[in-house]
């Protein structure tokens, strides 16, 4: 008997996260694997990615089936269509172009054979493309791994991966196409047992909880300068600041309908061990003049919760001063012109 | 007939701010000025200071009649007591040594004789005087002045000096001997006619009205790293975080019995012109890894307006904020010791 044919993904985003899954996609055997990179391509491209793993030991030189350096145009090249497209980059709607945009070669509107992944943090992600791709079943996928990629094709990854899949409601389809698709990645992507992928039907809970560290921890780690460790030995840094702004996400949940368990917002204080210092993804990106994606992680459940009569006093105020550095990332960047400097002459 | 004995002045701190004060209590002839220098010692006690300043032209060279590089410890030297000590430095009461213990070589807890002149920002900061000093005048200096020690010894000062000098209430003495003081100390300091020195009653109305600015907005530019034009071009700098936090200081300010004129907020925001881009001291002292003044700035107002009962979200988590920075600089500078961080092998 032929062997089932193998399914097609197309990993956009070769970082720590996209590392990893191509890796576990790879292995088990399912899937033949294209990953789209930009800053770290010429690196993977020439001498494969050096991955120091937990899960997966010590991988010198591996490399996935396709490396490119820019998302295919399925129609130009006459391409098949893929069978899943899996979005690892961070998500940044306030700065140009849209991630819709960015995948839309390899994805037209009309789509209905390709299945979109989101293993992205944050709070209605989805949603720009239920209006760009409505017919497209979209996943959710919340990663709690703990990776980095310390150098261009530098892996490290020092916590175990452990994905949560499941299903983003969507008007224009039959709830059973998408929960279907959910579980066949499931499947694809645990099958090389070297990961916990696990199917969740409550989408909605898996992210609100994730926000919790989030939309809280993250930006005031950023905001701060201090690391997961050093927020909570500095005066007031967890009493005056992180634990007001969990518990006003965990009553915005509740609001939405979203009950987290109790002592969650202890849990998240202490997800990470105090003594390895980790700095966490906005704070890395503070550091290294990135954008941060504070729209999705804070502004959407923000938004939700002000709508939703929540108050929600710190973490309007960690808002705004996340919109303010992202201002002065843009302005040093040169994306925002301001009046010139007054001479001291005049 | 002899000429007046002149008053013995002694200023605490020649940067900035006590450079200029020194100089016009020269410059007036009604006192002769000892400088206690710190980091500028060496540049000013060798080739004077170079004053670039908008009330006095380009002085090269520029010395007070005395420098010194400590508090004199009149006790030990056989030194009559100062008529006035003058304090400039910032107000750290978080970081010790204490500013009271610093100048007590030239001031004895019994004094009479010397006036005390708190030429430094924020609210309740004679307290600390009152109790180690109980019998000694304290004056309230509030400087509007706009200057800055660019290198040690190079003053540039681009807006005009403007001192309000009035009596702390002390309970310990009779009004009038304070509000006596303060009017001396008006007409030496003004005498050089090159400056705008007023007595002043209402002290405590001066410290709030400042505190508009100095509570919210230097604050807010020292934690989001933006200056005084940046933070008004950038999203949601004045309105999602200084104009709520200035009218907090408004309601509290009115809670304890201050009415301030309508329009304060406004005023404030736009007191210093958008295009000459003004570092605020909180935002000058983060970058350059010095502590902050947020007790006396922030913590004071806010720990009144609280104890009044007025909401005041925004400048609460400002406040913890600024704690987390201050332990950080603390930490950075070896006064706090934190667990070594977990080996990889671990």
């Amino acid at each position: 008997m032929a062997e089932k044919q193998k399914k097609s993904v197309l990993v956009v985003g070769g970082g720590a996260v996209g590392a990893i899954a191509a890796l576990n996609l790879e292995i088990g055997g399912l899937a033949t694997v294209t990953v789209v990179l930009r800053s770290n391509f010429k690196a993977v491209n020439e001498g494969g990615y050096f991955i120091e793993s937990c899960d997966h030991g010590i991988l010198k030189g591996w490399k996935p089936s396709f490396v490119r350096n820019e998302v295919p145009d399925i129609s130009a090249e006459k391409l098949n269509p893929y069978d899943y497209i899996i979005l690892t980059t961070k998500n940044i709607p306030d700065i140009p172009p849209s991630i819709s945009s960015l995948i839309s070669p390899a994805l037209p509107p009309n789509n209905t054979h390709t299945t979109l992944v989101l293993i992205q943090n944050g709070l209605n992600i989805e949603r720009p493309f239920l209006k760009s791709h409505p017919s497209t079943a979209v996943l959710s996928g919340v990663s709690l791994i703990g990776s980095a990629e310390t150098a261009p094709s530098i892996i490290v990854q020092d916590d175990k991966d452990r994905l949560l899949i499941g299903p983003f409601s969507n008007p224009s389809l039959d709830p059973s196409t998408s929960s279907a698709k959910a579980q066949e990645f499931v499947e694809m992507y645990g099958r090389g047992g070297k990961t916990e992928c696990v199917y969740s039907e409550n989408v909605l809970r898996d992210r609100w909880r994730k926000l919790v560290y989030n939309a809280c921890l993250n930006p005031i780690c950023a905001i701060t300068g201090l690391d997961t460790g050093r927020i909570r030995l500095a005066d007031q840094g967890i009493e005056g600041i992180v634990r007001p702004a969990m518990r006003e996400i965990v009553e915005a949940a509740k609001a939405r309908g979203v009950e987290l368990e109790e002592g969650v917002v202890g849990t998240m204080i202490e997800i990470d061990p105090l003594d390895i210092y980790l700095s966490p993804s906005m704070l890395a990106d503070v550091r290294k003049g990135n954008f941060i994606e504070h729209e999705n992680l804070l502004g959407e459940p923000l938004r939700e919760g002000l709508a939703a009569g929540v108050s929600m006093p710190t973490l309007t105020v960690i808002y705004n001063i996340c919109r303010t550095i992202q201002w002065r990332t843009r302005e040093a960047r040169g994306f925002v012109e301001i009046p010139p400097k007054r001479k001291a002459a005049e």
